[in-house]
């Protein structure tokens, strides 16, 4: 019985996310279809991790077991056959059948898209949050993200509501890129709370907006409170951009 | 009667073209009625040239005369409340009445994109021209591009049955930048013929597989002979980028 590491790339556009929901299309639910029929039986794949609807992937990852003894080229091809062209598996590799793509995952990258100008580009409608008005300060942007970087707790940056064991992460880095009209986030971590990225964001855009100063980000921090933060970012400018494994890849039959 | 120049920004996949047609939503259709709205009388505007369906734009312009006393930015923002978020008004500039979209050009510059990878990527199916198979020789596609600048008579890049007075255009540049998987072919010239620039694309891509050396390019050229040119590339990976005019711009009010 194969087991893979799937690598996905999607357009989150029209889905209600990675994982399967009681109506709506999911991702997961378009994959498991497509390997089933691939595979003869129901077939279940475990995602790195959520991703919301809306929310884009340029390397999202899945593990998953077959029951037939197919290679990683053609796991690649037939299931790509299947899915619609705004999902697409771009990589398969075999893996050991212990491998889980949540439970090792021991690193996320995201990108954030914010497109700063009075007109929102055609081009960008569906992959950066149109934040209108004055010229963002990049410059105090910049600084208030790369305060998060580092251990931390960060509930305030995380949906009220939201169950989780431990809301303490790690940030090896947290960034901002470029200038109006195009700025872009970029955050590298060991895991990401719910809503966290985009929460993240809307606090760096009031910094931008000049209405706090880039070191209210530590205060937003230590406050440990959702409430101090700035808005959540819409779910349109996110991408999951890769996650990290230290797992060796043993066969490596499709790049 | 303030005359303007309206500067676009499209996605064209879901349109018939630029151009009103007898059926299907055009980008000018949707254009004039925005500004027929505004204007409160029936508007018609002058493009500086027709996409086809499927073919997007960066810098469509168009030229128009209105009724009321309204200023570029009003222009602006009341043409685009109106319009669908994959066609936006990017600037209004203010012209003397006799300025006119496309008899007044003097340069258009057109893009193509190609995918030349295995799998296409999702976020690239409506901007691209995906080609499978080897990876291209890209030395020899820019090569080949080159052998196109100058004046020539392009019947050989010209949908056979398009009428026009004379095929000879000047292209002032056409090169290939970038490598697999993302290849673009840029051209700047004064003019284009029906179809010219994804027929020289089609032609380029030969040359990129191998089928055929650079100078064959030069060969089809002077054949004036659409059936020795390669096949016409698809609409989605073609962009026209700007139209460029001599005309000052005397009152500039919206950038």
């Amino acid at each position: 019985m194969p087991h893979f590491k799937l690598t996905f790339s999607y357009d989150g556009t029209s889905f209600v996310g990675w994982q399967r929901q009681p109506s709506g299309t999911s991702i997961q639910g378009l994959v498991e279809d497509a390997l089933a029929a691939l595979d003869g039986r129901r077939v279940e794949v475990a995602g790195a991790g959520r991703t919301d609807a809306g929310v884009h992937a340029l390397g999202q990852v899945a593990s998953v077991t077959l029951n037939r003894a197919v290679d990683a080229a053609t796991v690649v091809r037939a299931t790509n056959a299947r899915l619609p062209d705004t999902v697409r598996v771009v990589e398969a590799v075999e893996m050991r059948a212990a491998f889980h793509a949540r439970f090792h995952a021991t690193a996320k990258t995201y990108r954030y898209r914010i497109w700063n100008d009075e007109v929102l580009s055609p081009f960008e409608r569906a992959y950066a949050w149109h934040v209108r008005g004055p010229v963002l300060d990049v410059d105090a942007m910049a600084a208030a993200a790369a305060r998060l970087e580092g251990r931390h707790n960060f509930a305030a940056f995380q949906t009220s509501g939201a169950e989780t064991q431990t809301t303490e992460r790690v940030l090896f880095s947290s960034s901002i890129t470029g200038r109006q009209p195009l700025i872009t986030y970029e955050v590298r971590g060991d895991g990401f709370l719910r809503h966290m990225v985009r929460s993240i964001v809307g606090t760096l855009v009031e910094v931008g907006r000049g209405r706090y100063p880039a070191m209210w980000m530590s205060e937003v921090l230590v406050s440990l409170d959702r409430a101090r933060a700035g808005p959540t970012a819409p779910a349109t400018g996110l991408f999951l951009v890769r996650v990290e494994y230290d797992e060796p890849e043993p066969r490596r039959t499709s790049e």
